[in-house]
């Protein structure tokens, strides 16, 4: 099969996907794998939520409407309304998945070869979303020192140029847990109105704050034209797989764009948007998620404590979403998560997720790696001690490679 | 909100959508409108698919692995073996629905500004899932009093030009219902060789054929290389808001980047697939998608012995899907249809899908409609009765105007 080839647009392989084989081969011989490298969470989907499902009444599973299922977009409107963001039907769009919201979000803010400022480090998968629109990413580099907190305004000016339309910026933050403060909001917002750029605020992680609150970008009307909030259910109702997310502006020139995306591919799944109606109905639903929200508080605590317990580490406790960025005592995060699945002699090892993989800028972030707290308690400690022994004897392997 | 703008890629508005508030107006003030425009089958989605989603055993609904659910891939690799289409794992992608696949298969084909064929009257979605993918698509005219059947090798091959990478089609064909003989499969075949073009063969009608025998493009070995197979599950299993559908291909490299599209969209709906897993292991599949077949093969007939009866229509009997183009004895079908919605003074009136809706070429199909029969048979005869009184008092109103 010589004679044709195949175009790959979508992001070359990062580190991770490189590792999952080694992850694969470690399990096959019979060692345990904590995976701090995924956002799975394993918190059960709320039962409200897979009743809505198990007991819709269908007899022929129609499309659903492009925008949304009725009953999906008036339980949105009054979930937003609960968190004072007033969203009538018409700014609102059920997408498959938050990832479908992106790829919807730059197809409307962006021509091809158009640019979009996007905080690093970041989700990985942005780049995937861009590369697929023919969107250039140029990446505002923020340091773990700082919290991953936003550089000054002069300094986020300096990358805009005539083709930028737009910032994509996931807040609280993945992978860092930033949540952003009244200052850095402010600058965001002037920066929009300054240089005429989209703000495309990926909010998904909303509930996910355990330290001040979060502020929507939707709550300041002065860019109410330019805010394009980008949501997903997955997260916060454990509910990854029903593939249901939203995109929501108050632009009506462009939600009638992001309307004929959707239109294109039919409709959002029926059934998770079932599911959600059926969760968002139950009088208890912020309970269910306070009470979850409570869990990964307890982790982050348990987590930061043990971490804190690691000789050379370097990290700030994040304020929100359910990760953090260490920076690790050796040069290359890869390397050591590598030697991890197949050097190291523990029964019980550890798989993270190498910080390069997180950010544009060639070189940045080779010494961090990406915790996911979405383990229970014991699995956190127990994945905390297999990364301190394996920094300890890692160091000592490096010095005697042949011994390794 | 002046001073920004959003992009708007998707294709633009199709005479159907201007049409659908003249629909919605009509209904609202009491008249009964048969809607013969749209696929959405009325056929129940069978009880083995929905008692799949209904009786998942889940308790965290996690992402299913980018490729597809295991469950599913095997169904379907059994599935596709039913119809002598050998194809492994590793040759399967699960989409979320049709639209999906061809999503990928155009961003694994194309760079941006690269030419796709496709024979019109086409699905007018194809234009949408191009101008997302910055592809452009050169169609090849067919013609209704040919059946839509494909012209000469020689004429198709005038459309190639250096930046012409592969043809899509649909076959059987949506708006035309035609399925292509073994000759036009033999020339698609050899022009792919000689051009060194893709062939991405949307088959999510393959079992609606209801004259000759549907051969896949996947049948033939001497572009095993170059056949991406788009399928669906929404129309054969009367599931459209399932949201799945499937890429396959036994090009290696070619599934490679396929893949890489699917892990940025994290995962194709769970509850989907696990209907299709439940459906495909039902022994008894197999007779219930030919009871279904059989159901639409009456309605075909009901349906053109019933236009028959109309004078001024000019079609040939579909040989598969659930459409028909028939040509109309006026100029513009977009305002004869506008006018049964507005001016017909029945109680009862009908919707069309206007043909030129289906052409990229300017000026083609604007006497043209398509009917989907999809709808029963009483309501089929009763849509077709108000067509023949439609078509008669249209032309007294033409004649007329002041008295419409």
């Amino acid at each position: 099969m010589p004679n044709i080839s195949a175009r790959s647009k979508a992001a070359p392989a990062s580190p991770i996907r490189r590792l999952y084989p080694l992850a694969r081969r470690a399990q096959q011989e019979g060692k345990k794998v904590y995976h701090l490298n995924i956002g799975q969470p394993d918190i059960p989907t709320p039962k409200a939520f897979l009743r809505g499902v198990k007991e819709a009444d269908i007899d022929v599973l129609a499309y659903a409407p492009s925008p949304g299922l009725d009953v999906a977009l008036r339980a949105l409107e009054s979930y937003y309304a609960d968190w004072g963001i007033e969203l009538r039907e018409e700014h609102l769009l059920v997408t498959t998945g938050g990832s479908e919201a992106i790829t919807f979000a730059l197809n409307v803010t962006c021509d091809p070869g158009d640019r979009v400022i996007v905080p690093e480090p970041f989700y990985p998968n942005y780049l995937g979303y861009a590369r697929l629109t023919n969107v250039e990413i140029s990446p505002l580099t923020t340091r773990r020192e700082e919290g991953f907190h936003l550089p000054p305004l002069s300094e986020m000016e300096q990358l805009i140029d005539g083709r930028t339309r737009a910032m994509l910026l996931s807040h609280p933050g993945n992978p860092t847990g930033v949540v952003y403060n009244e200052q850095e909001l402010a600058n965001l917002v002037e920066l929009a109105l300054r240089h005429n750029l989209f703000i495309i605020a990926d909010e998904v992680y909303r509930e996910f704050v355990y330290e001040g609150t979060h502020r929507s970008l939707l709550s300041y009307p002065e860019v109410a034209d330019r805010v394009i909030l980008v949501d997903s259910i997955s997260k916060r109702l454990s509910a990854c797989g029903a593939r249901v997310g939203v995109l929501a502006s108050r632009n009506a020139q462009l939600m009638e764009a992001a309307k004929k995306c959707a239109t294109i591919r039919l409709s959002a799944p029926t059934f998770g948007q079932l599911g959600l109606a059926a969760f968002l109905a139950d009088p208890n639903y912020r309970e269910l998620i306070k009470g979850m929200i409570r869990e990964y508080q307890h982790r982050r605590k348990v987590l930061c404590d043990a971490l804190h317990e690691v000789p050379g580490l370097t990290f700030r406790r994040p304020e929100g979403a359910f990760y953090i960025m260490i920076g690790l005592p050796i040069a290359d995060a890869e390397d050591f998560v590598s030697w991890m699945l197949t050097g190291y002699p523990g029964q019980e090892t550890v798989m993270l997720a190498p910080g390069e993989g997180f950010y544009a800028t060639p070189g940045e972030g080779k010494d961090e790696a990406r915790i996911a707290y979405v383990l229970k308690e014991q699995d956190l400690l127990s994945a905390v001690s297999a990364l301190k022994e394996g920094l300890k004897l890692y160091h000592v392997a490096q010095q005697a490679p042949t011994a390794a």
